[in-house]
């Protein structure tokens, strides 16, 4: 996605520790046309493959995960990471190591919304170590749902993530692959 | 706007203690097509304010202040409750209490994305108390850009948000406004 690679030079950051800095776009900052624009974008790379439902994480997921809900028109769900008094009855709760917040957060998913054989597309914004990916899918298959394809804005392509989650068999999407950031410098594949 | 009333009349449920869960449609669950046209109607009753910027809370206001800022082509700033290490730079931080988390929460604005000047919209998914949009109301004020208007998918209009938020002199709307919630019923204004 020639548009985003040419945000991503012109307004990210490299901020040491592997941690790009796009909060002008997308993580605090949000350019509404641009994410629509991923959002339609990651939807037709899955637009035949039968989703149902898409998953995501708060906070940085929601926006892209919102866009891509609106162009395949399917309900969105957001794993929260505090349970507010609003949340009752069965959860799924898995824990994820957090890169740009330090420590584990929990990630909680209402039984409510991942009813039984609801075909899931998980969307976040980045795809680096994949470990928040990997606490979604276990989410998903403790709800008997089935995992139809992972999908993030920017793919950190240095990073172990597509690797680790290749076992799951199904299509890894991302429209923009970072191959490094050495010395600052934002290099895409 | 009815098509809202009717989704809430069939899945809200009153939790007790003045909480109101709307968890299928906007809070953990997004329905994308009901959330897009809550953006556009909100976007309409702003569509002569001249509105630069869109200023919300995370987690909840995040979607309703997306949909709004697709509808008027601008920026949308998510206030953080955490910082994350992205977050260098000065920021302008206020405190609010939570009505559904408990305690209080840091609300944190990188001052990159609110520069002086700008004409800034503030939405959010509830107008309850209004302590939250109060302390986004000083965010504004501190960085020198003016408030032109507040907006919420849903006021819970026994609450004293409304009265509280009108010394500001902007207009402050809502897509409904829930006029009871006694024994469980929800009555709409």
């Amino acid at each position: 996605m020639e548009e985003l690679k040419q945000r991503i030079r012109a307004e990210g950051q490299v901020l040491g520790d592997g941690i790009l800095k796009i909060d002008s776009l997308l993580n605090h900052q949000i350019d509404p046309g641009l994410v629509m624009r991923c959002g339609q974008a990651l939807a037709l790379r899955f637009a035949d493959k039968g989703v149902t439902r898409i998953l995501t994480a708060e906070v940085s997921g929601i926006a892209p995960a919102f866009a891509t809900g609106v162009a395949l028109n399917v309900p969105i769900v957001y794993a929260r990471k505090i349970k507010p008094v609003t949340m009752s009855g069965p959860v799924f709760l898995e824990t994820a190591p957090s890169h740009t917040k330090g420590g584990d957060v929990n990630l909680l998913v209402a039984a409510e919304f991942l009813p039984p054989g609801e075909r899931v597309l998980i969307i976040d914004d980045f795809l680096a170590s994949g470990r928040t990916l990997k606490s979604l899918i276990r989410i998903i298959h403790s709800a008997n749902c089935v995992l139809v394809g992972i999908a993030a804005v920017v793919e950190k392509g240095f990073d172990t993530g597509r690797a680790s989650l290749e076992i799951y068999g199904v299509p890894i999407e991302a429209l923009v692959t970072i191959s490094s950031m050495d010395n600052g410098h934002i290099e895409f594949a």
